[in-house]
C-alpha cells in the first residue's frame, strides 16, 4: 500500500471512532438517563483516547512527513494533509493519559452542569469548571503561542485568528454598534410584541420547527430533530447529521429560530461529499464560517421580511390565531431590539456584545487574572456594563452556556466572527442572485441552497477561513458588511 | 498489577467497548436516518473487531489459564474466569477479520431486512440472508460439536442445551398441547373481543406503556422507552437498560403486553450489581432464563386475573372506554387462544408452536438440507401444519423476526424455555409469597420484585441456567410446570 492509501485508510479509522464519539456526545445529551453518566463518562474516555492516539501515532507523523513532499495529490487531499498535519503537531505534545483524563472530566463536567443549571446552583459546577480551566491553561503551554495564551486556544476554532486581532475587530463594532443600539431604543418605534404574547403547544412547536427544517432543504432522510436543553448539530457520519432543539411554552420564535440556526449548521454538513469526512475534513473552514451558515439561515433568511411573507400563512395551519396577523407585522416583531439575559435568544445587534463579554471573562480565566469562584459577580458585572441589566439567578446567567463545561474555551468569537461571515458571504450572495426575495417570499430556498453548497458546503475544510472568505468573496474579513446589514435593517424596522 | 486485577482491568476495557456497541445498535434501530446505515456498518464493524481482538488476546488466554488455577477468587470472579474462559476457547479460532466481515454484513443484513419487511419482499433480504446462513455455517465448524452442528450455535444462548434435548422437551409438549389446543378451540368458551375492537390513539398507548413499565418497577432513571419496528431490550452500560417498543392502532394490548414483556427483560438487568457489568456477567444465566423474566412479567403476571383488577381503572385513564368494563371480562380477553401469524402476538398456548416451526426451519438451513430461497414456501407450509393458517404476505410471514438478518441462528429455542422456565420459577415464587394475588391486585409489585431481584435479577449470569434452575426451585428443568400451568388457567378461563 502506497504513503497516500495508508494515510487515508488510517484516517478512515479516525472517522469511525469519531462518529462512535458523536454517537455518544449526542445520546448524552438526548436520551441518556442520569444513571447512565458516570459509565458513559468512561466509555467516552476510552474512546476519545483510542482516537487520539491513533490521531498522534508514529505512522500519521510518518505519513504526513512524506505527503507533504508529495505533488501528485488532489485539492481535497493536499487540504488533508495540511490541517490533519497541523492539528497532529499542535497535539502530539500531549499525553494520551492526559487526553482521556479529560475527556472523563468533561462528560462529568457536563453533566454537573445540567444538574446546576437545573438548580441553579453554580457551586454544583465551580469545581468542574475550575477542573475545565485548569486543563485548558496545561493545554495553552503544550499548544504554544507567541502573545497570549489565549490565542493557543483560538487557532483551535478559528484558524489563524488571534487575541489582538478580536481587539481590532471589536473596537469599531462597539463603537459603531453602540450608540446605533441607543438610538433604536431611544428614538426608534420599536414592534409589537403582541404577536406571540400567549402559550404555544410544545408538541405542535416541536412539529413546527420540523416544517422549518424541511423547508430549508434539511434532509431528515440523513438527519433527525431531537429536544435537548441547549440546541446543537452533530455529525454523526456521513448521511447522518442530527439537529437538536429545545421550545419553550411562551417563546415560540426562540424555538423556531433555534432549529432555522442549527438547520444552517446542518445544511454545512449535508452539503458536504462523504470524502470530506473519511479525510476529516467534515468539521467545516472553522467554527466561525461554520456559524455563519446558521446565523444566515437564522437571520439573513429567517429573520427577514420575504421569509415572514411566505412562512405567514405556514406558521398560521400550526398557530391558527395567526392567520389574521400580517406578515409585515411579524417581520417586525420577529425583530425587535432588545438587551436580554440569553445569549442564544439574543437579537442581532445586541448579540455581539454577549460574546464580548465573554471574551473577556474568558481571556481572564485563561492569563489566570479571574478565578472560577468570582464569574458570577463578574458576570452579573459585565452583564451591567455591556448590556445594562442584571441576571436574576445563575440559570439565566453565567450557567446559560454549555461551552466551559466541555472545556471550549476560545469557542465564543466564533459566534461573532460568523455574524460578520454571514453579512460578507450574504452580500455577495444576493449581487449574484437578482431575484433572492422573490424566490424566498414565494417559498423557493432552492437558489440559495444551491449557491451556498456551489460556494461554501461542499467545499468542507478544504480552505481554511482566510482563504474561504477571500475565494467567495474577494476579499478578507471585513466587520462594515455587518454593520451595514444591521443599521439598514433596523433603521427600516424601527423607523429611523 | 496482580492477574485478577489485570484481567479485570482488560474485560473492564472490552466492557467499555460493548457499552458503545450497545449504543450503536440501538440507534441504528430507534434513530438512525437511513441515509446513515452504510457508514454506521463500517463504525460497528470496527468497535466489533476491536472488543473481539481484546476478547480473543494472547492476554486474555494467559490471564484465564492462570486464573482458573487460583483459589482466592469471589463468587463472581470464578464465575466470571468460568465463563469468560468457555467464550474464549469457542472464538479464540475465528479469525478477527471474519468477526469485522460479519458485523458488516450483520450490519447491513438489518438494514435490508427492515426495508424487506416494510415492502414484504423477500428478494430484498434473500441475498443477505444466505449470507448470514454461510457465515453461521462456518461459525459451527470453528466452534465445534459433538453431534450436530446446529449445537455449537444453541452453546451460544443456552450453554449446556442440544438438539437432541430439545427433541425430548418438544415432544411432550406437542402431545399435551396439541389435543389441549383443539378441545379449547372446539369445546371451551372463547373469551369476547369486543372490549380491544375500535382505534387507540398512538401517544396516549405510548404514555400507557410508560406506566405500565413504572408499575413493575422499571426505573426511568436508569432507562429509556423508545419507539422501534421490533421490540427489544439493551444494556448500554450499569444504569442504563433501554427498552424499545411498537405500538398497532387498532390492537392496544399487542404494545402493552410488548411493554411489560421487555420491562421483564429490564429488571431482570438493572437487577444486577456495576460489577457484573464489568465481570462481563451481564448478560444474565442464558437467553432462555433472560426469557424468562420477560415471559414471567408478560404473561404469570401481565394477562393474571390479579393484575386485571388492579389496571382497569388505571387503564381507564388513558382510555375511558374501559372504565365501564369489568375487569374479569378484561382478563379474559386478555387471555385468547386463537393461532395466529406473529410470534410475537401469540398466545400462551400457541406460542411454543411458532418456535418449533422456526427450530426445524433453523435446523435445516444450517444443516444444509434447506436453501434459503425456500424459505417462504417452507415458512406457508409449516405454518399451516403447525397451526393451521397461512401467511397473507412475507411480511407477516418469514420476515417478521429480526434475528436472523442479525445471525442469531440457534437463539429461538430460547423463547421456548423461557416460557418454560417462567412456569417452574414462577410455581416456587407463588409459593414463598402466600398473598401474591391480594398484592399484584392491590397494585403493590414490590414483594414480587424483591424475590425475582433476590433470587434471580442480582445473580446475573455468575450460575449457568442448570445450575441457576436447579438452586431456584431445588429441581432441573421440569416442562411440566408449563403444562400444569397452561391447562389450568385455560381451562378456567374457557371454562372446560
Amino acid at each position: 500500500m502506497d504513503t497516500l492509501a495508508a494515510y487515508k485508510a488510517h484516517l478512515a479509522e479516525i472517522a469511525k471512532l469519531h462518529s462512535a464519539q458523536a454517537l455518544l456526545g449526542w445520546d448524552q445529551h438526548t436520551h441518556m438517563p442520569k444513571k447512565g453518566a458516570s459509565a458513559r463518562a468512561q466509555v467516552a474516555g476510552k474512546l476519545s483516547k483510542m482516537a487520539f492516539e491513533l490521531f498522534v501515532s508514529d505512522e500519521m507523523g510518518e505519513y504526513i512527513d512524506r505527503l507533504e513532499k508529495e505533488d501528485g495529490l488532489s485539492l481535497e487531499e493536499r487540504a488533508s494533509v495540511h490541517r490533519v498535519g497541523k492539528d497532529y503537531r499542535r497535539h502530539k505534545a500531549i499525553p494520551p493519559a492526559l487526553v482521556e483524563e479529560m475527556a472523563i472530566a468533561r462528560s462529568q463536567a457536563q453533566s454537573a452542569w445540567v444538574q446546576a443549571r437545573e438548580r441553579s446552583d453554580f457551586s454544583v459546577f465551580r469545581p468542574h469548571l475550575e477542573k475545565m480551566v485548569d486543563y485548558a491553561r496545561r493545554l495553552t503551554e503544550y499548544y504554544g503561542y507567541e502573545k497570549e495564551p489565549y490565542d493557543a486556544l483560538l487557532e483551535e476554532f478559528e484558524p489563524g485568528m488571534t487575541s489582538s486581532r478580536l481587539r481590532e475587530i471589536i473596537a469599531p463594532l462597539q463603537s459603531e454598534l453602540v450608540p446605533f443600539l441607543k438610538r433604536l431604543i431611544d428614538e426608534g418605534e420599536a414592534p409589537s410584541t403582541d404577536p406571540w404574547e400567549g402559550r404555544f403547544d410544545i408538541a405542535t412547536q416541536r412539529r413546527l420547527a420540523r416544517r422549518a427544517l424541511e423547508i430549508i432543504g434539511y434532509d431528515f432522510d440523513a438527519g433527525g430533530l431531537d429536544d435537548v436543553a441547549h440546541p446543537f448539530t452533530t455529525t454523526i457520519g456521513p448521511g447522518d447529521v442530527r439537529v437538536t432543539n429545545r421550545y419553550l411554552e411562551d417563546a415560540p420564535l426562540s424555538g423556531l429560530f433555534a432549529a432555522l440556526h442549527e438547520g444552517g449548521h446542518a445544511l454545512y454538513n449535508q452539503g458536504m461529499g462523504e470524502n470530506l469526512y473519511y479525510l476529516l475534513l467534515a468539521d467545516g473552514a472553522s467554527h466561525g464560517i461554520h456559524e455563519s451558515q446558521s446565523r444566515m439561515i437564522e437571520n439573513q433568511i429567517g429573520r427577514s421580511r420575504p421569509f415572514w411573507r411566505f412562512f405567514q400563512p405556514i406558521l398560521a395551519e400550526y398557530f391558527p390565531k395567526f392567520g389574521k396577523v400580517d406578515p409585515e407585522e411579524l417581520y417586525r416583531s420577529a425583530n425587535i431590539v432588545k438587551p436580554s439575559l440569553i445569549r442564544v435568544e439574543a437579537d442581532e445587534v445586541t448579540y455581539n456584545l454577549h460574546i464580548m463579554l465573554r471574551f473577556e471573562l474568558e481571556t481572564g480565566l485563561i492569563d489566570g487574572s479571574i478565578p472560577a469562584g468570582d464569574l458570577p459577580a463578574l458576570w452579573n458585572d459585565a452583564m451591567e456594563r455591556y448590556l445594562g441589566i442584571t441576571p436574576l439567578d445563575d440559570a439565566c446567567g453565567v450557567l446559560q452556556d454549555v461551552h466551559w463545561s466541555m472545556g471550549a474555551f476560545g469557542y465564543f468569537p466564533s459566534y461573532m466572527l460568523g455574524n460578520l461571515y454571514a453579512a460578507q458571504i450574504f452580500a455577495k450572495l444576493r449581487s449574484e442572485i437578482a431575484d433572492l426575495d422573490e424566490r424566498i417570499a414565494s417559498g423557493d430556498f432552492e437558489p440559495l441552497l444551491a449557491w451556498l453548497r456551489e460556494n461554501v458546503h461542499r467545499l468542507g475544510g478544504i480552505y481554511e477561513p482566510n482563504e474561504l472568505i477571500e475565494r467567495i468573496t474577494g476579499e478578507g474579513l471585513d466587520p462594515s458588511y455587518f454593520v451595514t446589514y444591521v443599521k439598514e435593517k433596523y433603521s427600516d424596522i424601527y423607523r429611523l
